[in-house]
C-alpha cells in the first residue's frame, strides 16, 4: 500500500472499482441557466421563450432549492444542477431582459450540457484492472475517485554482477589492458526505466569459485541476477557451467543468433531468472531489449500488453548487408527532413560506447534477409 | 555537479571532451592469435602459414613483450595487443598443431579483430553535448570515459496552484456539489516526466486577493506558475485579470482555437512563464502537451530536437467530424491486429476523466479539416 503521490510508472496490484459515482451529481459543463429542457421547447431567435430568473447555484454548493416549472436558475460551469433541472442553456442563447426575466433563443433537449451523476463512473464499476503501469492521468483518476493509497507490486531486484580481470570500477585510475565498468550504469538506467531496481554487488575477477559464490549470494537476496562480462570465451564458459552446476535446471539456452549479443546465456536457478550478458556495451544494450526487459516487466507484475511506444517508421538512408542465419541488430541515427525520417546506420564493432550515443535506436534485419535496401522502409525501436 | 548516478534523465549543463583516448590500449574484439598481419599473407586452408607460439597476453594485463616476425601471442576478447602485433587470427581459423606451432589457415589484413587505441573516443573530442537529456547509455559512456560527478541544469520548479470553490482535496470528504481535486495530480506526473518539479501549493477560493497573493508567492518561490481551475466565466476572467494586474507583461493569450483546452491562457510575469490552464481533466493533458511542455524542457536546459519518440501511425476506425476553425484534439485508444494500428475515438466530454484512463493518445484534426475518414492514416501522440 502506498499514497498515490508515490505510484507514478508503479504497477497496479489490484482491480480498482469506484467507490461512488462520479460526478457525484450532475453538473454543468458550461456557463449559463438551468432549465427545465421542456420549458423551452419552440424557442426560436424570433421569438424567444421567456422564463422567470430566480435563483442561482453557487459553485461549490448544493442548490437549496428544486425548479418549479418555467423557472431558470443561473449555473456555473461545474455547477449543480437542482432537482427538477434536466439542461443547461448557454449564456450566449439567453438574453437577461430584467432582473428576475430571462429570453430563451433556442431549445434545449433534456441532458444538454449537462455531465449526468455517473456519467463518468458508476459506483462499483472497474476504473483500472490489476496489471497497469500507472501514468500520470491515471494516479489524477484515482485521486477523482478519492482513492489516495493503493496496493501496487513490489518493484523486482535486479542483482547486476560484473565479472572480468580486465574491469575496473569507473573512478578508479585505470592501467594499460583495463577497462572501466560501462554496463552497471547503463544497465542501472535500463532496469530503472522498466520497473526493476539494479543492485549492484561489484566486479569479481574471473574465478570459479569467486563468481559461483557471488551468484549464489545474489540469488539468495534478489529476484533476478544479470551477470556481465566475462567477454572471452573461456569466461563465458565459466559462467555457464557455473549456472549449470547451481542447478534448478540451470542455463536454458547458450547463444543466439543475433549481432551484436550472440554469447547471449540465458537460464533459470531455484525458479530465479539469470542471464549471462555479452561484455560489450552495444551488445548489452540490444541484449537487454530483447531478453531482460520482458523478464523484468513480467516480474514487475505488469499486464502483458502490445506497446504502441517505442517504434518510429523510418526510410533507410543507406544500403546495409547482412549475413543470412542471424538477426542483424542495427544502431542508426535519424535525421528528420520535411515529414519524412531518414535512418542511417551507425556503423562501428559493438565495442564502441560512441555509437550508442550517437544512435537514436535499433533497426532489426531478420535472420531470412541479406539486408535492406536505401530506400527500405523500416521499423526504428527507440531507445 | 553530481555523480552520475544521480543523473539519469538529467540535462547536460557543459560540453563533456575526453580525457583519454578510449580505448587507452589496442584490444582484440576475438579469442585468437595476435599476429604480425604480413606473416599471415598467403595462408589458405589447403597451405597453412606456419607460426611460432610464445607468448600469451592475459586479460587485465599490459603485455611484458614485444612481438618479433613470425610470432603469436594468444590472446582473449578485450586483451591488449603486444607491441608489434597488428591483428589477430580469430581461433576458428588456427589449429594448434605444438605446445609452440600454430598453423593459420587464412590471412590477416592490418586491424583486423582489432579496436585501434582511440578508435571510439580520440582525447580531447567531444562525446556529449549541453543540453542533451541523459539517457542509460550515455551515463554508461560518461563512466567509459571515467566522467563520475558532471555538470547538470538544475531542474525547474513549477508552482501549481488550484483554483475553484468547488475542489476539495482528494482525501477529504466531498459534499454534493463538491469535487475533488485531479489536475494537481496528474500535472505532477507530466511535469515530473518532462524535467521539473512540481510543487503544489494549495487549493485556494476564487477570490481576487487571495489568488493574486498565492500567485505572487509562487512566482517569487518558482521557475514557473500554473493556475488550474475556475471553470467558469467569471472566474477564468479573474485569473487573467490578476496575470494582467501583476503585469511585466502579464497575459500574451487568452483563448486558443483548439478543443479541449479552448479558455486556455498564457503569459509572462517579471520573466516567468505563467499559464492558467482549463479545469477539465482532459483538457489539461492536452493543454499540458501543446503549450507548458515546450516551456518546461526550455526551462530545463534541454536543447530542441527533432522527438522520434511518442508518435506512431495508425488507420482510423471509425470516422470523426470536426468543427472548422479550430483544432480538435480526439482521443483514441488503439488496437493492434496483424501489423496494423487501428485508432477509436473515445467519445465523451472533456470533464470525464475516464476517456483519459482508457486512451493511449492523441489525434490531431488541424482547423481546416472537417474531420477524418474511417480508413484515414493518422499520427498517433502517444501519452
Amino acid at each position: 500500500m502506498l499514497p498515490i503521490e508515490d505510484c507514478y510508472g508503479r504497477v497496479l496490484a489490484a482491480d480498482i472499482a469506484s467507490p461512488e459515482d462520479l460526478p457525484a451529481f450532475p453538473r454543468s459543463t458550461v456557463d449559463g441557466y438551468a432549465v427545465r429542457a421542456e420549458d423551452t421547447f419552440g424557442a426560436k431567435e424570433t421569438s424567444p421563450t421567456y422564463i422567470a430568473l430566480r435563483y442561482e447555484v453557487l459553485m461549490g454548493e448544493a442548490p437549496r432549492f428544486d425548479l418549479p416549472n418555467c423557472v431558470a436558475a443561473k449555473i456555473p460551469t461545474g455547477g449543480m444542477l437542482p432537482l427538477g433541472a434536466d439542461a443547461v442553456v448557454m449564456l450566449e442563447y439567453v438574453q437577461q431582459v430584467s432582473a428576475d426575466m430571462i429570453e430563451v433563443l433556442r431549445p434545449a433537449a433534456p441532458g444538454d450540457n449537462v455531465i449526468r451523476q455517473g456519467e463518468d463512473v458508476r459506483k462499483d464499476t472497474q476504473v483500472l484492472r490489476a496489471g497497469r503501469m500507472l501514468r500520470a492521468q491515471d494516479i489524477g483518476a484515482l485521486a477523482g475517485i478519492g482513492m489516495t493509497s493503493i496496493e501496487v507490486f513490489k518493484q523486482p531486484v535486479v542483482s547486476f554482477i560484473s565479472t572480468g580481470d580486465e574491469i575496473v570500477s569507473a573512478g578508479s585510475p585505470v592501467h594499460l589492458g583495463q577497462v572501466r565498468d560501462i554496463n552497471s550504469f547503463t544497465l542501472a538506467g535500463l532496469v530503472n526505466s522498466n520497473g526493476g531496481i539494479l543492485v549492484k554487488r561489484g566486479i569479481f575477477r574471473d574465478d570459479y569459485g569467486i563468481i559461483r559464490e557471488a551468484i549464489e549470494y545474489a540469488l539468495e537476496n534478489s529476484d533476478m541476477v544479470l551477470i556481465s562480462g566475462g567477454t572471452s570465451a573461456g569466461a563465458k564458459d565459466m559462467t555457464a557451467a557455473i549456472i549449470n552446476d547451481i542447478g534448478g535446471p540451470g542455463v536454458l539456452f547458450h547463444g543466439v543468433a543475433a549481432k551484436p549479443g550472440k554469447p547471449m546465456i540465458g537460464g533459470v536457478s531455484h525458479g530465479k531468472p539469470i542471464f549471462g550478458l555479452p561484455g560489450h556495451p552495444a551488445a548489452t544494450v540490444v541484449s537487454f531489449d530483447l531478453f531482460v526487459k520482458p523478464v523484468i516487466r513480467k516480474l514487475s507484475g505488469r499486464a502483458v500488453e502490445t506497446e504502441f511506444a517505442g517504434t518510429v517508421k523510418a526510410t533507410m538512408a543507406k544500403s546495409i548487408a547482412s549475413a543470412s542465419g542471424r538477426e542483424d541488430h542495427i544502431r542508426v541515427y535519424l535525421e528528420y527532413n520535411e515529414g519524412t525520417i531518414s535512418a542511417f546506420p551507425v556503423l562501428g564493432k559493438s565495442g564502441l560506447i560512441t555509437t550508442l550515443v550517437r544512435a537514436h535506436g535499433i533497426v532489426v534485419i531478420q535472420n531470412n534477409k541479406l539486408g535492406l535496401d536505401a530506400g527500405e522502409e523500416v521499423d526504428v525501436r527507440l531507445f
